[in-house]
């Protein structure tokens, strides 16, 4: 069975969770404590990260990005990438938005203070890192809220990975307590939309020891 | 004409051009000062970054990964993602690598300080900073040493975009005098096969007010 190497709390295992259930394709989970620095996996992804796809034939792809690009190469019947060039710019352009400036302006500051820090034995939580990563969410919330409410899905009039990679990260922060949804209808309306899917029910049950999510975490209609 | 917005010393714009001109593609630049926060530019592209690139029937195209694969969507006759899976799931590793990776570890903390926190109005370069930014470039120079002495190119057996986003980066901080070239023989070996590419001889005329790069830097044969 093909195995998904992740972290139940980081969105760019998240993201990858949803593109494989949205294709259809079973896989087994497979949690990687990448703080624990281990050999083996460093050895499949030199990188250190999660998430990291192995496939039956052995193939081994690293990263959210990566993967949504190979998933498309090799299983594009369900298209999330884009139906044609205009479409698969725009899609990308919000991938690349949410993996790496999304990433390092919010999820850092947030997930990468309150969790990740603890985890690699980092200290604790420095208040003013964190209020810069509230400040910089207000910016993003109003850009996607801006998304959600001109065009269907965030990344055009069709569901695809924008929408999956957008909703991962906000799960993230949603699970920690960190989204304010009564500053952002918008991104609350499309986020309620993407989370009764049924690729999301899988990561609406993890738990993680230490942290609770708010009652409405779960909760298909808030 | 097709018009790129760059920054001559950034990386990602860097690997743009290069990736351009390995395709024949005409183009005019445009330097674009990102510190000022020009509207009609954030019109362009909402994340405030270069490269952009305009095409001639109007499509716009951010960032520098994005850019690699509309390049090879659009004009693939001269193919830099690589012929078959495996070697397109290796080139994006290493894009990822280099355009997020590299970037976080060694580049923020290394041009960030040195030229984008004056360009910015952010204050002097922070030594703590910059001494993390050398000891993560002693990490990737072997890394990147290990690839070179055991592949033919980066990425595989033929030049790919994992060359030229590589290559990029390591211009960049070469134009700083970063790169200690004594203790990275096998990266050196590979730099300078592929800034003896005639793609390479804009990049290597840029200058920039305020630094001067070392003698080396333009000198093909090291």
């Amino acid at each position: 069975m093909r195995i998904l190497h992740h972290q139940p709390l980081f969105p760019q295992s998240r993201f990858v969770r949803l593109l494989l259930a949205e294709k259809k394709l079973p896989f087994d989970l497979a949690i990687e404590k990448v703080w624990e620095r281990n050999e083996s996996f460093h050895n499949l992804n030199p990188a250190g990260e999660v998430p990291v796809l192995v496939e039956d034939n052995g193939m081994v792809v690293p990263g959210g990005g990566v993967i949504a690009e190979y998933l498309e190469d090799v299983y594009p019947e369900v298209p999330l990438l884009g139906r044609n060039i205009a479409e698969r710019v725009e899609i990308r352009r919000l991938i690349d938005w949410f993996e790496r400036l999304f990433q390092q302006e919010v999820m850092i500051n947030l997930l990468g203070e309150k969790i990740e820090k603890r985890l690699y034995g980092y200290g604790l939580p420095d208040g003013n890192v964190m209020r810069a990563g509230y400040k910089n969410l207000r910016f993003h919330l109003d850009y996607i809220g801006y998304l959600a409410e001109t065009r269907t899905w965030l990344g055009g009039p069709v569901i695809s990975a924008a929408d999956f990679t957008a909703a991962a990260h906000i799960s993230s922060l949603d699970f920690l307590g960190d989204i304010d949804w009564r500053r952002a209808p918008a991104v609350r309306d499309w986020y309620a939309r993407i989370k009764s899917r049924p690729c999301f029910r899988p990561l609406l049950a993890d738990r993680m020891s230490g942290v609770t999510p708010p009652a409405y975490y779960a909760d298909l209609d808030f």
